[in-house]
């Protein structure tokens, strides 16, 4: 294991790589476009893979290539490549892989998906930094401790919501966060918060959206007598349980599954379909267009 | 596989069993008394299973023993049991493995799942006999022909459903149907039908309920961007797919699949769902209460 | 969820229950002597299910009573239940709810097992005690600091593994272990360890067995090009990977993944079939006959 | 139902597409070279997926582009590409989407595959034309008949296989057949007969390979007591069982399931992966290398 832990960090770190993600109305030539300024450069090419969208018309691709013998420096990489994209009236994003995003967790009194991710962070699965825990109960302090991490107390009610998310919002400002990631986090967020935090904010759902919206999933999918349980990990939108979807996956129950058979089940659902879109989204292999998602494997 | 074949016929006709499905209060005693019920009466118990809903304070219950060697004759068995089960005040049924169900398949133009019942009709998957089609198209009519089966095209307009709904009444009773399974009959049935018709109506719909109820659920789940799509095996009621359900199963599905493809991976889901869910309804393995189903495995 | 976790907590303490796993013969009556000994006795059945094997002429039972009510002494139930068992030639074990099993781990060097059954303990979902855990290296030592857990470290060379293991069982003893489970200890068991201690050992195996028995399942994976990846948990025997099966689940790969992409996904099965095995025994739900088992549900 | 069968039909045929293939020494620029030629001659890339392995050192690569627009004739595509390909070393195969491929399928007396695969035939699933079957049975003959498809039933002693093969050969040559697919063809094909025969040939074996290799794999599965079930779609290579896998998948079984019923389970993972290796490999979608599978989606 320990081979395969070090060819992880090398991964992440020592061999540092750019990624486009590239979407544009369809037409001819694109692949060549962009495949050529990788190359006329000097690019070594890792992960080419693009899509495209008959309906909406809509080319999507991800590309990633080897920083080591690239002939522009990084800072000109972003200028030089909306020279090509301009014309062809495209909207991109570049990332570089030893830019380490900073994450924040959020989460209310369930510990599972906050030790899953810590976990999982230590274990090197994750390419980011986790240097805040921002929470609504004081309970889960302790292993913000236990894993050397800010925790900030910050409960709501309906009279302190207004307030307290500005202080949430000068917390993520302060520790200059890229992405919040709401592991159980038992709390609407509300549109103005969204209006005004520009990043992406990751949510963890635990029922198969669009089925059971809202509260109490699992007591909605026992009363339903579903057979099939399921958790889904989205970006957050204003409309709520609706944004794009970046993962989900199921387990089956049966009539022996009260509902905290399905509570506990669940808890192994979310764990893993939380892990998943954030892995996908700080791998920056995630493109939203409309309502939907590109997950680039 | 011969000799699985004539195993499998052989277990339906040659080794006639009785099963005893039982639903009532939760109360102490009762797999003692059902059980010492069959055993002093000389059967031999093959399958048995129980499951109590703490939550409604019911016991629900399947039993099934072999025929040869009981000593009540058939018509004395129900008379036999009533007397246990009346001061336990439950609700019971039972069948003879023997006594074939038949079963009345609806379509409209799809064919994919009425191939797929008729196939395993023949394998001996079904303990069933299916003497009638009807649809309200006439494009499948050369399968039944091919399977040797009554076809009924019965067209349904707004003007003529009342009218062609009285003739699938006098069809179901002339064949003297015992389950209709809705194998991609795509009409609602109406209130009329479900009161006048009180046997149990098996449909499959194509989605993973509850997401996607009513028409074009591929279309809604496409726009919705999910990661699973699912199909599902329901007892028909008067509230549109919103039945007891008997059985649910997903597959993945990507970006790049596009309605078309979900549609296409769809049928593998809906003719294996279908399937289930007729085969346990067959064996007597479901029993309903409330809103939800067990399914003794 | 504080409502669940006491729920849960009652669950397994303050309604306690009694087990008996039953294993006999076919023969008429089995059902009904069995829940006659429990219902004569005033006892309320919450579960009861069985299992005929009919090619081994086995029949196999859990059963399953609330002890409020029952007449019986706990220690008088084990004789009595030998007076109905021993014309049955029946084997059988009892168990009480509350009699929590001693539960010790042992690991290596990785960590995600070792802190799944350790954070699904805190979060109530196993009955049990776990007061050892026993290690051939001395990295995870902090983790059962951590969890207020003595640890012992054993290293583990070929020429001192006789005397390590009379170490290992002397431990057993002192604490008084019940299972012993295997949470990726990367060490084979000696017949003679096993033949000495009579309890059982449950193992995650990296693969799904009986495909890429032994060392490196995730590299014979890759090399063979399997699209799918499995885990298995399994009680020991002498022969290596080929103890009865208790759980098995898989998850998809590609092409995309390299060894450590299998390495990274087996670790999210790997913890969850663990966890379920585990869940199984303590729930005193397993049944081993031959090398096959009967997993009560 | 109709809008989407007739988009399929078109899909296959009225919007012609070019599929290149392309294996070669890792190295800078491939994709931008391989684009470019596409691009320079006018070309609309519709699917570009590429994939390095970087132990092999090895760059993988589809792309497909609509022919209509596309400025060279189709018999001028391979030799241009030629010289493109040959200073990279790079081997590769051109297909068109409209040279639908001659599919011979070989059966022995199991029905379910033979007919998914005419089933889905004419459900438009498969590019593909199915002008011969071939068995070592007289049994399935009848189906042939009712789908209009020349049945050839050789039967196959020790004594007579050497012949048999010859035949065999001799009618995939008559037929012009470029796929051979073996439905449940329960003979081993001779290393003789893949030396001659030298196009691909897709077996579906009933186990999750590499595990139960050989006869009887669901008696197999059974003596081992596992608790999921799987079948594998193949190339054939001389070794048996052992060639390069498409596509594989699984299903959960439980001590409930006899022999019979893992044979029953088993029928519809068959008819499924076999389904989709088949389309995968008549969509140009699968490449082989050493004996791995790229299947690019």
């Amino acid at each position: 294991m320990d081979r395969y832990k070090s060819l992880q960090i090398a991964n992440f770190s020592m061999h540092p790589t750019a990624v486009l993600l590239v979407s544009c109305p369809d037409q001819k030539g694109l692949v060549a476009k962009i495949a050529n300024f990788i190359y006329a450069n000097g690019g070594n090419v890792i992960h080419a893979d693009q899509h495209t969208d008959g309906i909406a018309g809509l080319f999507l691709m991800r590309i990633e290539w080897e920083l080591a013998g690239f002939n522009l420096p990084r800072e000109v990489i972003a200028p030089a490549f909306q020279a090509i994209a301009q014309p062809l009236e495209a909207t991109w994003r570049l990332h570089f892989s030893d830019a380490i995003s900073r994450m924040a967790i959020w989460v209310s009194k369930q510990d599972h998906c906050l030790y899953d991710l810590l976990w999982r962070h230590q274990a090197q699965e994750f390419p980011a930094k986790i240097p805040l825990i921002i929470s609504n109960h004081p309970d889960l302090g302790d292993i913000a401790t236990q894993f050397g991490i800010d925790y900030h107390y910050l409960p709501m009610t309906k009279e302190t919501k207004l307030e307290q998310e500005v202080k949430q919002l000068a917390l993520l400002e302060e520790y200059a966060i890229d992405v919040v990631v709401l592991a159980k986090y038992m709390q609407v967020i509300s549109e103005d918060f969204i209006n005004q935090f520009s990043k992406p904010i990751i949510n963890i759902h635990h029922s198969f959206l669009p089925a059971f919206v809202g509260a109490s999933p699992y007591q909605q999918a026992y009363d339903r007598g579903v057979k099939i349980i399921g958790a889904t990990g989205h970006y957050v939108t204003k409309e709520l349980d609706a944004g794009p979807i970046i993962e989900q996956d199921v387990v089956r129950v049966s009539h022996r599954d009260q509902v905290i058979d399905l509570v506990r089940k669940g808890k192994d659902l979310e764990r893993v379909v939380l892990a998943r879109a954030v892995r996908s989204h700080l791998q920056n292999r995630v493109l939203v267009y409309g309502n939907r998602t590109v997950v680039f494997e």
